[in-house]
C-alpha cells in the first residue's frame, strides 16, 4: 500500500473517523483506525461497537490531493496516528506499508515509521442491501436531533429511554419522541411524498448527538438504509452506522392531551433568563424546584432558599388566559427545553399544579410539542 | 453598604480578583470575595493564603458606572456570587446589604437575595509602608516571566526549586533565574537607572504565572513594593500580594560556563518541529529520549522505539562550527526552552554529550540563556 495526500484534508477525514473511536474503547482492536486504500479511494473506519464511521476518500476529490501507487491495508492507532499526522511539517504526505504492519510516514525533511496491526484482527461492518434509501435533508436531521435528542435518559436503568423513537410512516410523516420520564420532546415534520417503507425504531441518543456532528451543513442531504439492527446515514463521503436499542417503546401518545386550563405565552428568552438565576439559586441549595405563579396580571418566579438566598422574578407576559395557578417544577427542564425551542414566543399551556404542562412555539410553526412533570410540593 | 454598578465592569472586576481564589481553596473562609465599599472607591478581595489581590473600582472610572449611596462590607461566596452576577439580565446592577448579612441584588424585573457572611471572619492582608516602590514595564514583567518560570519544579520534594530566584541590583540589573535540575532558564535585563534597594527573592512560580494573566497589557507599569515575606504588584486598579518563599535559592551562576566544543545555529520554529514529532514517538515508548547527530554536513534527530516506531528528521541549519557530537536528551526540554525563546534563529552550544547544553537567541537580542542536562545513553 503506498498514496500521497493532502496533509489537512487527512487530518480533516480522520478527526471526522476519530469521532466513532471515542476517547476510551472496551474492545482493544476498536482503538484503531482501519486505513484500506483501492485502486481509486483510500477509506477510513473507526468504531466503538455502537457507531462505526466509514470515510471515502476518492481520487477525484481535488482537495483530497490523493494519489494511490498501490493498495493495501493496515490498522494504526487512532488518537497517536492523528497526532502524528498533525504534527507533520508539509502539506503534503506518503504514505507505504512496509513489512511487519509497518508504515513509513515521509513529509519534507522528516520520516516517520510506525507499527500498525493486521487488518484481519478488525470486526467486519454490516453490509446493507442496496435498497432504495431514504433522503433525507442533513440541515433538519440535525434539527431534529437537537429538539428532541437532549430530552432522553441518561440513566441505564431503562435502558429503552436513552433512545429516541424514531417512526416514519408510509405516507412520510417523520416523527422523533424523547422522554426521560420527567420531561418529553416530541417533533413532527411531514417529509416531501411517500417513502420506500415504513419505519419505527429506537435509536441511542449519544448516537444521534454524533450523527449531528459528523455531518456538517456542507452535506446537503444524507440517504437513510435500514436493517433490523442497525441504520445507516450515507453522504457520498461519509457512511454513519448505528445499533438500534432493542425493546419496545412506551406509547407517549397518550401523555399528550390538548385539554388545559391556564395558558401563557411569553418571550422565550426573557423566560430562559430568569430560569438560569431561579437554577444558580435552587441548585446551590436543597431545594431543586423553582414556584411559578401566576394570575391574568401578573406572572412571577420565585426560589426561597433558607441557607443559600431567595430569587423573585417578575416575567413579562405576551398573553394570559384561563384560571390562575401556582405551579412547581425543576428550573433544569425548562431550561433546556427552552434552549430547544428556536422560537421567539413560546407558549405553555397548564392543566393543575400536579399535571405535567406542555411547551410549544409561541408561533404554531412547527409540530413541536414539550412537556414536563411539576413537582409537587406542600 | 449600598452601590449600584455596571455589570460588565463589575463581572471583570470579580473575574480577576477571582483568580486568587481558584477552584478549591483549604481554608473554607478564603472561598468568599471581600466586598468593602468606602465613600468613594468598591474594593474588591480574592485569596488563597499564597496569592491575594485587591482590587480597587472607583467613582471616578466611567466604565464603572459606580454609586455608591452607603459604605459597608461583606463577604460572598465567590464562584456562587460570580455566577449570579452574570446571570442579571440588565446593564446595571443594585448592590445592597440588609440584616443579617444578606444582600439584595436587583437588575431589572429580578431580585435575588443572597447569604453572605461577616467581614470579621476574613483575613486580614499584610500593608505595606509605603517606601518609595519600584516601577517596572508590565510587558517587560510579563516576557521575563514567560521566559522562566515554566523551568521550575513542579515537585515538592525540594519546595526552593518550585520558585523563580528574583534579583535585583542597585545599579537595576534586574535577573530571574528558575530551575529544576534537570534545565535551567535566565533572563537578565538592565532596568533604567539605580533603583530604591537591591533585591534577592524567590517568588513561587504560580504565583507568577498568576501575575501575568492578571495585569492585562492595557496596564502599562506596575509598582513593585518589598517586604520580608511578601511582594506586592500594584497598578492603579489591582494590587497583586504573593508570599515568598522561604530558604535560600542554589548558586547558579557556576553552572553557566562560556566554553564550548560545538556551536549549531538553525531555525527555532523548524527545529521545535522536527523535537514535537520526536516527543510523540519517544513519548509513547519506555525510550523517552532523542539523538542529535550532528557533523559538519548533516544535522540529524532520532528516536527509535521498537515497540511504537521510529522517528528519523534531517534539521537544516543555519551555521554549525567545532567538532561532530551526538547527545540525547528529553525533547520536553528542548521544546519547551524553544517555546519560550521569542528569536526566529536558536544557538546551542554542546561541551560533551554529557555536559549540559546551552541555548541562547540566534541573535543574542536578550541575555537570556537556557541550560539542559543530556541524558546518558550507552
Amino acid at each position: 500500500m503506498q498514496f500521497s495526500i493532502n496533509k489537512t484534508f487527512f487530518l480533516q477525514a480522520l478527526s471526522i473517523t476519530k469521532r466513532a473511536i471515542g476517547s476510551k474503547n472496551a474492545i482493544p482492536i476498536l482503538s484503531n483506525f482501519k486505513i484500506e486504500a483501492t485502486a481509486d479511494a483510500v477509506l477510513l473506519t473507526g468504531s466503538n461497537g455502537l457507531v462505526s464511521i466509514e470515510y471515502q476518500i476518492t481520487q477525484e476529490n481535488p482537495k483530497a490531493g490523493l494519489l494511490i501507487s498501490s493498495p493495501g491495508s493496515i490498522l494504526l492507532e487512532a488518537n497517536f496516528f492523528l497526532n502524528i499526522v498533525a504534527s507533520l511539517p508539509e502539506a503534503s504526505i506518503d504514505f507505504k506499508a512496509i513489512d511487519h504492519h509497518q508504515v513509513v510516514l515521509t513529509s519534507g525533511k522528516s520520516e516517520i515509521t510506525l507499527k500498525g496491526k493486521d487488518v484481519d484482527q478488525y470486526p467486519r461492518l454490516k453490509t446493507f442491501a442496496a435498497k432504495k434509501p431514504l433522503a433525507l435533508s442533513t440541515s433538519l436531521l440535525k434539527q431534529l436531533i437537537s429538539e428532541t435528542a437532549f430530552a432522553a435518559s441518561t440513566q441505564e436503568s431503562r435502558p429503552i429511554l436513552t433512545g429516541v423513537h424514531l417512526t416514519i410512516s408510509e405516507k412520510g410523516e417523520l416523527k422523533l419522541v424523547a422522554t426521560d420520564s420527567h420531561r418529553l420532546s416530541q417533533r413532527q415534520v411531514n417529509l416531501e411524498g411517500a417513502v420506500p417503507k415504513a419505519l419505527d425504531v429506537v435509536l441511542p441518543s449519544r448516537s444521534l448527538r454524533e450523527l449531528s456532528s459528523v455531518f456538517s451543513e456542507a452535506t446537503t442531504q444524507v440517504e437513510l438504509y435500514y436493517s433490523d439492527t442497525q441504520l445507516l446515514f450515507k453522504s457520498p463521503e461519509i457512511s454513519f452506522y448505528t445499533r438500534l436499542l432493542e425493546g419496545s417503546y412506551p406509547d407517549t401518545d397518550r401523555l399528550l392531551s390538548s385539554q388545559f386550563e391556564t395558558e401563557l405565552v411569553c418571550q422565550t428568552k426573557i423566560l430562559r433568563s430568569a430560569m438560569e438565576r431561579a437554577f444558580l439559586v435552587s441548585h446551590a441549595s436543597q431545594t431543586g424546584t423553582v414556584k411559578l405563579e401566576m394570575t391574568k396580571d401578573l406572572v412571577s418566579a420565585h426560589v426561597n432558599s433558607p441557607e443559600v438566598g431567595k430569587v423573585n422574578e417578575e416575567i413579562e407576559m405576551e398573553s394570559f388566559s384561563g384560571s390562575g395557578l401556582t405551579i412547581s417544577f425543576n428550573p433544569t427542564y425548562l431550561i433546556e427545553a427552552l434552549k430547544a425551542l428556536k422560537s421567539e414566543t413560546v407558549r405553555i399551556r397548564f392543566v393543575s399544579p400536579v399535571r405535567p404542562f406542555t411547551l410549544t412555539p409561541g408561533d404554531e410553526s412547527e409540530a413541536f410539542i414539550q412537556l414536563i412533570t411539576p413537582v409537587r410540593t406542600n
